[in-house]
């Protein structure tokens, strides 16, 4: 079911073959199951058919599994007896992990593309290039960058003066970079801004003068950086975005930032100017964290909530300004009783 | 008072062909006035002249309506009788529309324009293209893309491989378009990006892990994508945006969103991962909308919002988390009284 | 401690000559100070060393302050006591603006750059451009453009059909720019979207019919926008950006909006279509604006809350509907008080 004008199908695997990759088990036992037989590829519970893979694990789409045509899918073992008859229902502790394992062995993510720079590249005598390099039309390379092996970088990117790209990067279509040092595995998206000047300014009642933005952005091993998101350079410090982070789109994350491992930031957040978050923190969608504040390791916070003060470390948090998620409901609930003898 | 740096006048036309193209008819009705006289131009009220015609809809400019010069106005009915005296007042059921299709016809949105591919667009020579393109410079188009009639794609705009766009298609500068099928007449704006991969991962403590993104981004006939908007492609089932809808800008729409018929996707706007929104649907400015929901057919959502929840047809919501707007009226005002006691 | 990859020192500068620039005074008067010895730069609290110049404003900082190893340090006067011994101290009433200017002499913002066209530049026979142009690659300028003195145009930048822009202007790479005439020393930075039709239609059962958006942009001098943020032309009247106004990343101007001078515009902010704000208002970031509102001179807007009225002018206001920023806190205590008994 996965349109072939745009995804190369490295298929068919044999169940032997996805059990193997995924670490996941046949839960059907007591059948005869060929674990020879041939999987075409992967599809979503109403589309897959009898040859493909399918994935279940949020319960809202229980009445679609229910009813799937999927000849596989992988689960978890606790909705694993509501599968549909005929169903090869492949369980795992982590079935996200399993599926994912499996669809990226149909389509890699990054499959074997030949190295090439483009004739319309403008790129500088003073850069360093390394293995395999795919730099596509219109790009600008600058004095003294640094790429490393394997990485991609697409058309009409844009990267300044003494940048620095690790191995196995990729670089969305329109992106571009300046002051900017960045480690191994990084996939920054299209239209992503990154290193320009962060929003300083010395004011008086004469406006506002520019201070000097003299630091840069560290970017870390394996960071995902969503479409048209913008993260400016520092001040002074750097702006620091740890190992392991996936950022999603139309993100702003000001100067002096410092996020830490494995972060999760969801669409449209805002993070202000010199605030530290720790390792594992969860903005969700269009969160706004004021600047100057320390986000502890671990702190979750719902989206939409404004966080204006320090969150200790696990929290879960909500609300504008953001409190305790329990007390976030209560507000809600409360709220909603006080209307009612309003009204 | 149009700058005709910027714009072409077709004009001048008459008031019987402006009368005949708007479906509006004189309201001045006893008055001995000259149909064949022509009307130069269209402007705002405080600065049309009596050769040109204005518009009057919103109350609030009721100040500027009353000292307005222009020589001829289109407006409702009941705001006939405030005329200034001398304006010759066009009164319209719709008089939005029907100032828009006056407008149009001074100013075609579409001017007729010279096709032409510029000498530094990069087309790979699989892609099909229909009559008379107009493809600017620095576009690069991948293999097997098609792209239909009349099509007008921007400056540096990149479309990636298998991209299928239809008739009268308007993509806007700097724009990037991968893994997406488009119908006709849809105008995409300067920096939309169309088609990356969905913010999906398999996370444990070792970190996060991308989950193939194995779908694609479907357009319908007639829709508007504003500047800078994100718009994910599936990870299995496709994000589906239906006939015409129009989204403004640095909205961002998340991988699997099913927009329904004629939504209005107000700026800033952000929907997350595989919400169904029905047809007609207004979501106002900097509205968040949770995962996996159901937004029926005819929903309001005030600015600002967060909708958490399934909201039912036609209903109109506000507030975080979203309620029926009487009911988040009611929290703000029994919010105020309740301050005034703790003051 | 400045990363010299990136950024070019034009230091050293003697002690005395920092103090002529900034205005500032040596604290320490009873000591002995040479105010010949040179200082090699600037850097934060905890990275600059003896040679080098600190900046401290900020109480939250106190610690790095007390611990700082630099050699000297730009501070407010009732700071100064609290200095590290061995510190020279520098004072000054507006230390965040001595220190900028400070800066700005070690780091100028615009170093002196060779004039420079680059050759896949793509310029219309009829454009006029002043002296000492820096001009990218792949930039497109069309027709009737014109572009004032040492202007510089990043790389791939877009500029539309009779643009005017004044002198010593600074375009960033990808930013897309039409129907548009910008004044002097206006930065705007990468990824940047001006002058697309604004949001406009007559809608009916049938759809949004796009009314013709007829208007420009107009910036004024020293005007800042920050990366991919967006503002739509007018559609009769003309959207309008004041001398001195800072904007930072992804904020949406609607059309016909009208900002007055120095206005302080934070990431992520919304401004609905006509609304007219005056001069040095503050808008937090995320802070969303209703449209054809007035929101006076002087009045600052915390952080993501939703404006809905006319604020009067000097208010400091907040929350969703944004009320006086007393009566927000105050709401939020009430909140909290109501759910204490909840619980």
């Amino acid at each position: 079911v996965v349109d072939e004008r745009f995804f190369n199908n490295y298929g068919p695997f044999s169940l032997e073959e996805v059990l193997s990759i995924s670490g996941a088990r046949i839960y059907n036992r007591d059948e005869n199951i060929d674990i020879t037989a041939q999987i075409k590829g992967v599809g979503p519970l109403d589309l897959a058919d009898s040859g493909e893979l399918s994935f279940f694990s949020n319960p809202k789409y229980a009445d679609a599994y229910k009813a799937s045509k999927a000849g596989y899918c992988i689960t978890a073992e606790k909705f694993a007896n509501e599968a549909p008859k005929g169903m090869i229902v492949i369980v795992s502790e982590n079935p996200t992990k399993a599926y994912a394992e499996i669809a990226r062995m149909f389509f890699p993510e990054d499959p074997v593309i030949k190295s090439r720079i483009a004739s319309s590249a403008r790129i500088a005598s003073s850069v360093s290039i390394g293995k395999n390099p795919v730099i596509g039309e219109g790009v600008v390379i600058a004095e003294n960058v640094t790429l490393g092996d394997n990485c991609m970088i697409g058309h009409n990117v844009v990267i300044e003066r003494g940048v620095v790209i690790g191995d196995d990067c990729k670089i969305g279509a329109s992106a571009t970079i300046c002051y900017c040092i960045i480690k191994d595995r990084v996939s920054i998206y299209t239209g992503v801004r990154i290193g320009q000047d962060g929003f300083g300014f010395a004011s008086d009642r004469s406006g506002h003068m520019k201070i000097p933005q003299l630091g840069r952005v560290i970017i870390g091993n394996d960071v995902e950086i969503g479409a048209n998101t913008a993260i400016d350079r520092g001040a002074g410090p750097d702006t620091i975005i740890g190992d392991g982070c996936v950022i999603d789109n139309l993100v702003q994350i000001g100067h002096n930032v410092e996020l830490g491992k494995n972060c999760v930031v969801v669409s449209q957040v805002g993070i202000a100017g010199s605030t530290k978050v720790g390792d594992f923190v969860v903005l969700g969608g269009q969160v706004g964290v004021a600047g100057h504040l320390s986000i502890e390791s671990g702190v979750q916070v719902a989206a939409q909530s404004g966080v204006v003060s320090t969150i200790k470390a696990g929290m879960v948090v909500g609300g504008t300004p953001a409190v305790p998620i329990r007390d976030w409901h209560r507000q809600t609930i409360a709220l909603k009783k006080l209307t009612n003898k309003v009204s």
